[in-house]
């Protein structure tokens, strides 16, 4: 292919979990020349096959080039793997899982070491790597120099999104999405709880389920515009006093449905606090004042 | 308009709280001659400016029409408003809030006073009604005949989804749907917590946080593949070992910023368990069996 003639960065990647083997692949189909280090020798011997240069030791592999991608277990092996080697001069991307305190400590030690350093929060799971119609992406922060320097081949497993240059947003946005997310999965679990004793296919509610989230997902918007205002009660629609006024409805189903309602019982427990409060009319984003100490 | 001449079938509408009087707006904007009854009479009066029939008394409003439908506070309202009004022959539609036993009960209730009777679970808020592209619908349970004979009727509203004889499935689909969108809510508002100390706009966070809540919600779809075959390992992507293995990292973030983890941790303890039954290579519907008493 013409693309393939053209002279692509040479990307030296660290880690070659599920997550790492399918970044590599991604590099190598799309003619990046790739080196890459593993803990267990095995799996870089299986890359090697498809192109990549495997490197003895993640010295090694890090003296290969400029641009160095990390994606290892968690912060503590970042530590391991990478103490002792030198890192002057280097552009250091990290995917590893981290906090943003860990981010951004991760952040100076590298620039302490000379290297230049941007944090990667992956929103994606290895299938989704490679595939741009999953809509995968990876939220990046830190050096917006080395960010707009390897945009292109950064871009190239999967999706970018930079959201500045604090090392500790990429993860902090990563976090906030995921912990999201689990709060969605833990309201789905409930409902198909609730349908478990009746002769209803979860594959009929799975389907109904799945659109309903799709059009409250937006409520978000709303949150958003609520939160920068100051104004909880802005363009609310169902207050919180006729929200609490039917938790007993749901609370009384789960019970009938033999459900416990433990995924339920700390949302409205806010609720209910926020009503105390006397903030019946407005909207239920006073909840999030009530997480904040 | 054309529409407008042929015979409409007449509505018997009790309850104008927003959501009874934003139902009776799109009856009388369909041409549907409509009788309307509230215990508090001004709402009544203000709907006849726009050509409803105010009743003096619901026995009066129910005596006018075979096509009933109740839109009352809760299940209480309903039997004190309809007791000892004769309903033989009449098609009741109960739009009221209630639990599946609620309706259940309401249902034999009807038919032992000579009624049809159909259940219903309103899925939108009152500024969904009568616009068709906001998605709201009804799930509508119970008697199939009074369905099919005014089907028409009821879809002039908003969208209806049928969902068996059961009377007691609209009201399990509702809560079922609802509760979900309680859980994302939590979740949400965790994500929308954690960046309350950061400079990070709201509205920054949000079409991020709505875009990925709409690409995870399809995910309902494999726990159900799962739940109907039994193997909650099928075709999954980041097992429950591997998430529980995550958890850390969000409930430090929490930590971090300052945030109560209050939300999060049921989710995470039921994970915690399934694990500790020794499900770690499965995905995470294992937690729903852990619901179900």
């Amino acid at each position: 292919m013409a693309e393939n003639t053209l002279k692509k960065t040479p990307v030296t990647l660290l880690g070659l979990g599920a997550m790492g083997a399918a970044l590599a692949r991604t590099w190598l189909a799309a003619g990046h020349p790739l080196t890459v280090w593993n803990r267990t020798p095995a799996r870089a011997a299986a890359l090697a096959a498809d192109g990549a240069r495997p490197a003895e030791t993640a010295a090694e592999a890090v003296a290969a080039n400029t641009l160095i991608i990390v994606c290892l277990l968690d912060d503590t092996s970042v530590d391991e793997v990478l103490s002792g080697i030198d890192l002057a001069g280097k552009d250091l991307v990290n995917l590893t899982t981290s906090t943003p305190a860990q981010a951004r400590a991760r952040a100076k030690w590298a620039r302490e070491r000379g290297a230049r350093y941007l944090d990667g929060g992956i929103m994606a799971v290895p299938p989704m790597i490679g595939v741009p119609e999953a809509g995968g992406y990876v939220f990046y922060s830190g050096s917006q120099e080395l960010f707009e320097r390897h945009r292109e081949t950064l871009a190239v497993p999967v999706g970018t999104t930079c959201v500045g240059e604090d090392a500790g947003f990429a993860a902090l946005y990563d976090v906030a999405l995921l912990s999201a997310m689990y709060g969605m999965f833990a309201g789905a679990a409930h409902s198909f709880a609730l349908i478990r004793k009746e002769d209803i296919d979860p594959a009929a509610l799975a389907p109904l389920l799945a659109d309903w989230l799709i059009a409250m997902a937006p409520a978000v918007h709303q949150t958003a515009d609520q939160l920068r205002s100051g104004d909880y009660a802005k363009g609310v629609v169902s207050n919180l006093a006729m929200q609490v006024a039917g938790t007993p409805t749901f609370l009384s189903t789960a019970e009938q449905q033999g459900v416990s309602p433990e995924l339920l019982n700390p949302y409205f427990e806010l609720m209910r606090r926020r009503l105390a409060e006397g903030s019946g009319e407005e909207d239920l984003t006073g909840v999030i004042d009530l997480l904040v100490r």
